[in-house]
């Protein structure tokens, strides 16, 4: 039973709660991987507020760059949130992110059970004003794209309700 | 024959001709809730070319900021255009938020007849550079997903043609 | 056998492999007309990536501003790659966008045989932060609304993947 989900989704747009109601018709215990690392206070009551909605019976891990590794050890079923984060902690890391994504890849292909991921579309709006913002946009397309094709399963959720992209 | 649609999209997507287009199959007169507020030139002239469209057979209420009571006293259909714009003068006022969008969702709750509501889809770039851009886009996110969750259809309109989202 | 098929998606969400894929399975020769002009370093290397990644078998030809006379000469299959490189050298230029518009129409209206358009969705963000970012993301809308209008075949490209806007 080896099923890897891809939800896609703009910001608030409802893609962490759709992807836990994937995992959780699943029998508990279920592994919440977290990529987000609190530098500021916007972002720990982002991160407290994620963690308040869920309900017992999950077990979280955090990995806000060694994803690949973390994601090999983990108890399934898995969800992972979010690919977005992960990648931004990459790039201020200055680390490859091709290799980070093939490394990612392999870790999925040799998994078992049931894995979710969460991305954000990010490339819907104008051309971003930094180089920056324009090599964070590119990478994150290229990610999703690669994990697209990768996956069984794509959901992009608009306004809570997920679009099924693929199959 | 009550019914809320809720059509969504990015700027200049068609989201207000295909809202229009909705309510027009239904005998006129009907009711156009402006939430527009003119601050400057580029906003008038937006203004214009969205009245100058509409035909005759149409009421408009302006509801910049008091959608909710405007709402409960329009004669139905009713298109509201657009929540993103009463969101941003709210957000601008100080006004809260949260209580706003409960007061809306109970004028929804309580109304007959054919609601239309355009709003947009504005979290599909990358993370904004401001603080206020961040909370905003935000905001949106979560009201476009509250009102998702209250409508019988939503719609996302891309280039003009709307995509069902809902049911 | 004539089609008129536009290819909407953000960035790096592989709407020119997927334009590619259309006219690739049609018997070659294919004409590609690159709208893409080198002004810096990032822009070659992108341009570069893309035609490194095109087989044999296609024919070049570059209008950064004429596209409507360059279209009207170019032999079928055609794959226009893309209107919004084409737009922004437009605006750059303080051209005039609707009677471009127009001269692009009168253009498809009269060819025969498969052409391809591809183009991206930027009304998905928050509101750009300078005039001309809103006047270029009004514009692109406009445009992306009239050759939808005109096509027979619409998709929107999500992570690679695309979904059927039209018909």
């Amino acid at each position: 039973m080896n099923s890897l989900t891809l939800i896609l989704g703009g910001a608030r747009s409802g893609k962490s709660r759709r992807a836990e109601a994937i995992l959780t018709v699943l029998p508990p215990p279920w592994t919440y991987i977290a990529t987000a690392e609190a530098f500021d206070a916007e972002m720990e009551a982002r991160i407290a507020a994620h963690r308040a909605r869920r309900q017992a019976g999950w077990e979280t891990l955090d990995a806000p760059r060694d994803l690949p590794e973390v994601l090999s050890r983990a108890r399934p079923p898995v969800l992972v949130d979010c690919l977005t984060l992960w990648l931004s902690n990459l790039m201020l890391a200055e680390a490859d992110i091709g290799a980070a994504t093939d490394a990612l890849e392999a870790a999925l292909r040799a998994r078992t059970g049931t894995v979710v991921l969460v991305s954000n579309e990010v490339g819907q709006g104008i051309v971003p004003a930094t180089p920056l913002g324009r090599r964070f946009r590119d990478a994150q397309g290229v990610l999703n794209q690669r994990m697209a094709a990768l996956a069984d399963h794509v959901e992009l959720v608009v306004a809570g309700v997920p679009l099924r992209v693929k199959p």
